[in-house]
């Protein structure tokens, strides 16, 4: 059996899930390959750190030319996060004739249309299976299995740390800033975990999702987006009366103008799919036309998970599959007309949910409403209710009709500067 | 671009819809198999029959041999349901040399061992996503993006027909009879349902997955199987107020001593994924070693999302990939040692539900609950409610520890001999 070299560039947490499975699960992974799988580099800049993987005597060093420049390693497993050092690295490998397969889903959603040109002109491919929702085969799933549909729509929990944080906050009135510290000490949650509750993370993949299943090439920034810091135990409680559950929700919907995409806090009608996700999991329900509603659960981050993935696209690449999928979805290219286009985000359509702390005063639920309906929205129900916090202080909740993100972003603003609004509420989407 | 010129074999339900993809979604087609996929034949002995959808002027004949003897016709879209027909046509399709794509269970999980190997022989693939639980993709699921993973478990809804009629049962209240009724007329039953709600038609599909999963060649006649027939609406809602939902789950577990597979009536948890499959819906629920519990729904029948999982594997085929999944996968083979071998059925652990209808006589509970200690069968609860229908009649429900198959099979047995039991009652194994 033919043996091919493999180059590890990142060896955290990921890249020693990696490491191990490569080590202790050769004869697997070389009968998915049909090729002996040869671990022969793992560079990372830190030497020292404990993993919790040995490697053998001297696979591990900070050299990186070695690797790249090794004309006998054939794919270059990229597992460096951010992009500032990881897009050199990845554009080096493929200028060097290696396959890649990374996790790297900011480098992806940042600098897709730059790298994938880069492996059409190399004749490489990118395999990205572990960049979006971990363990789960979403990538493989709409790439290759629905590749018969028109996909419709995908509506999607993709990052761990808010669904872990918003479960809890529904299961056990903890409030968020709570929360968030035991979700840090049971490594659900980063030491810095903007990037997650802000909802970057999940925009991120939102917008390498909308490439694949739509062949929109959206500049991930350009997603309305809203995080879950906002969010309050009564938020979750208010929603489960009215019969939702609120969760971090990307959403992606193919209609007649064009595509639209948003990221925030969503109330999902309880019974469906996504809002009996728990914990840690992620979950992609993704709409074709042929196929109707698929829905993928699994834990969408953590070592073995993404491990998982990263193996079975290096699989993927050295058995050749990975190639023929690679020129078949011609990712984030100019040459292909089959793409559709993001719509303009203030037109995206949706029902809200509105928190807003106000005075308690009499006028306070007729200016709201007032406001809201110079912004072409209708109410559909509102209550008020005091606030035994706060002495004069009260809350006002409001959901709305139909309308869309640039009418109730405009109104939200306008109702804010009212004199009577106070900082803080919240406002979230309503899906179904 | 190259053209590559498909037969299709059996223009029923199925048939149609991927007649009517091919027909209609030409440009996505082509793109995913980077080649036009010419439908070139198709060939049904009904010549006769409304389909929805109208074929080109002679492209429907009764001539099976002009299409498989046309050496243009590269793959082999085998339709025909059964295993009678089923079986020459398919061993002709790959002795003239041609791939093949089926969605026949019946025939893979009874004639697998033969069909791979002819396949093997002529160096020819066969696809079959569309065998176990339609437009969701669990053959490529397990078979590629799980690929660095040892499978652990599945526990899996197989069947729509069945889990329609159970949760028609829960939800209205409806008798058993009277929703078969209502199945077949909506379409989601056949005239006759043996099959399905026998566990049959589940039974045959697991076989698949123990093979593709685990390696494991098992006839499924051996599988320990039991159909939806025997449980009443009042059997679902004990299960309600336990906390449990009844679906017709198949299980997979790989232990210490081997695989334990089963088919049959479930309580499971509330509040578990699978408990909330609902209506047609199928849900695979895998868990891999490294990957933990990845759970995929969506409808598991029905021609168009059947025909999305066809036309999947044709695109596949096409490509190239299916050649490289179906020779790394090696399936059916006598030379590949990777496999796990079944236990004795006898063996397989589980905690269970049974209904029994007796007298309404004082020993009644004592004496089942000696028969079940004589087969080393603890009691968990139990308890006795009169039969409003039946003047004398009492209905008594048990729930078990941990036993296994055969003790709790004997035990029924010996109880049913018991002179107080009353024909009817059931039994139902406990997920968790």
């Amino acid at each position: 059996m033919e043996t091919v070299k493999v180059a590890l560039i990142g060896f955290g947490t990921i890249g020693s899930g990696v490491a191990r499975l490569l080590l202790e699960e050769g004869p697997r992974i070389a009968r998915g390959a049909q090729k002996k799988v040869e671990l022969a580099y793992v560079v990372d800049k830190d030497l020292s750190r404990e993993r919790n993987v040995t490697l053998p005597e001297g696979l591990l060093s900070d050299d990186l030319d070695r690797a790249l420049e090794d004309p006998e390693v054939k794919v270059v497993v990229q597992l460096i996060g951010g992009t500032r050092a990881a897009r050199p690295i990845m554009l080096r490998a493929l200028e060097s004739g290696k396959d890649v397969v990374t996790a790297n889903k900011a480098l992806l959603a940042t600098h897709g249309p730059e790298l994938f040109e880069k492996a059409r002109q190399k004749g490489r491919s990118i395999a990205f299976e572990a960049a979006v929702a971990g363990g789960i085969p979403i990538i493989t799933g709409i790439g290759q299995c629905l590749a018969a549909n028109r996909i419709e729509s995908i509506e999607a929990i993709l990052n761990g740390t808010c669904n872990f944080i918003l479960t809890q906050m529904e299961e056990h009135g903890i409030d968020y800033g709570e929360v968030v510290t035991e979700a840090q000490r049971l490594g659900y949650a980063e030491a810095d975990p903007t990037m997650d509750v802000d909802g970057t993370d999940a925009t991120q993949k939102l917008a390498i999702l909308a490439q694949l299943a739509f062949g929109a090439t959206v500049n991930w920034e350009d997603i309305p987006r809203m995080g879950i810091e906002s969010l309050e135990v009564g938020d979750l409680l208010f929603a489960q009366e009215m019969g939702y559950h609120i969760r971090l929700v990307a959403t992606a919907e193919l209609g007649p103008e064009g595509l639209d995409l948003c990221v925030g806090p969503t109330l999902i009608p309880e019974g469906t799919p996504l809002a009996g996700v728990q914990g840690a999991f992620n979950a992609v329900q993704v709409v074709g036309d042929a196929v109707g509603p698929v829905f993928f659960q699994g834990l969408g981050a953590g070592q073995n998970p993404t491990a998982s993935a990263v193996v079975a696209d290096l699989i993927d690449t050295i058995a050749g599959r990975s190639a023929i999928t690679f020129n078949a979805l011609n990712l984030w290219s100019d040459h292909d007309a089959g793409g559709v286009s993001a719509r303009d985000p203030k037109k995206t359509p949706g029902r809200y949910y509105l928190r807003l702390n106000v005075a308690k005063e009499l006028e306070v639920a007729s200016e709201a409403a007032r406001v809201l309906k110079e912004h072409n929205t209708a109410i559909d129900s509102l209550f008020q209710y005091e606030d035994p916090e706060d002495a004069g202080g009260a809350g006002l909740v409001i959901m709305t009709q139909q309308t869309t993100e640039g009418e109730i972003a405009a109104a939200v603003d306008a109702i804010r500067k009212l004199p009577f609004v106070r900082p803080g509420g919240t406002r979230a989407r309503v899906a179904g």
